[in-house]
């Protein structure tokens, strides 16, 4: 299924079809259909159908879509029927609210290391973590294996750290750092900037 | 300038091109070109031209851009030549982190107020917010004119605080809750869900 290559921005959807479906398997909901979910996202049913489709034949015409199904081979599609253990980089308020996070249960992610250079944080506790030493971060996350990241230290420090996280064999950076991160080809990154989604609206709030 | 609707997919990128230049001017530099902001930022230079040309002549040929002018040009366009205040609704982990965050500071915003329904946490301080009573929301944003909010709340009670936040008047939010909201036409939302950046780059690991 996966050796045609997929538009980024339809893998992008999927995280969001997969959430609105899990909402509704809570909901003790068994089937939905694609103009319920065009109404519940904004998309338009064909799109969804179109994307959908991409993956794999999952409704029948009339009968609309087994949640349950879906959403098991949607998480087959995303690799997430595992769980993926993250270091996080950064100890500070973003690195203290992401440690605590409990929107990560379910979804696929635990964090397993948090990170930072700062003397009087390495070694206090956040939440079940202790902090570790940035100075051992590229061996930890080497041994252990760990393909994702989050970098939540300042601008200025970022790039270095993404640097050594490839270096350690980190594949996938969620940076919170307000900079674009200058990364191999093969290394994906998302950014999430609080100030950049509220500049994007403010320009049609004139 | 702006009686001509510019693609969404172009304004999204001018924050992250004023991050950049915002960047440079903190470094004391003067004169940039398209073609370093296309190294920093992985856009190509051709691309970055024409975004720009979209609102104006920025650049001389071979002179390049004066980055103090294009900042204060971006900063207009996207109407951040002035501080949005914001309400945040929701104290738990995020909403305390986002009213601590500190870099909102000369980016166009500040947090204002600071609202939940939790007993437990009304009249409680976050930094210097005491924490309001959700259910005095809708009056407050209103009489202030607040027009951006910020919802940190669960998934189950998020589509009844955006209802509430439309009525008092606020016409972008930026939603932290893991879930798709309904909103009127006219009021933009962006959303935060680092679960949703995850699964996304989980799909290319693989």
């Amino acid at each position: 299924m996966e050796t045609k290559q997929i538009p980024s921005i339809v893998v992008g959807r999927l995280p969001v079809y997969l959430r609105a479906l899990e909402y509704m398997k809570r909901e003790h909901r068994q089937v939905t259909s694609s103009q319920e979910l065009a109404e519940r996202l904004g998309i338009s049913a064909a799109q969804i159908r179109k994307d959908l489709s991409q993956f794999g034949e999952f409704g029948k015409q009339g009968t609309g879509y087994d949640i349950e199904n879906l959403v098991t081979q949607l998480r087959a599609i995303l690799h997430i029927n595992r769980v993926w253990d993250i270091a996080v980089v950064g100890a500070g308020d973003v690195g203290h609210a992401v440690a605590r996070y409990q929107g990560f249960t379910d979804r696929g992610f635990r964090v397993a290391q948090i990170f930072d250079n700062d003397p009087s944080k390495i070694g206090s506790q956040i939440g079940e973590f202790i902090v570790r030493d940035s100075a051992d971060m590229l061996e930890i996350i080497h041994q252990a294996g760990i393909k994702i990241a989050m970098i939540a230290v300042t601008a200025s420090h970022a790039q270095d750290v993404a640097d050594q996280l490839v270096k350690a064999g980190v594949k996938a950076i969620l940076n919170y750092a307000p900079i674009t991160l200058n990364v191999p080809p093969e290394v994906h990154v998302q950014y999430i900037d609080p100030s950049v989604h509220l500049q994007r609206m403010a320009y049609y709030l004139g």
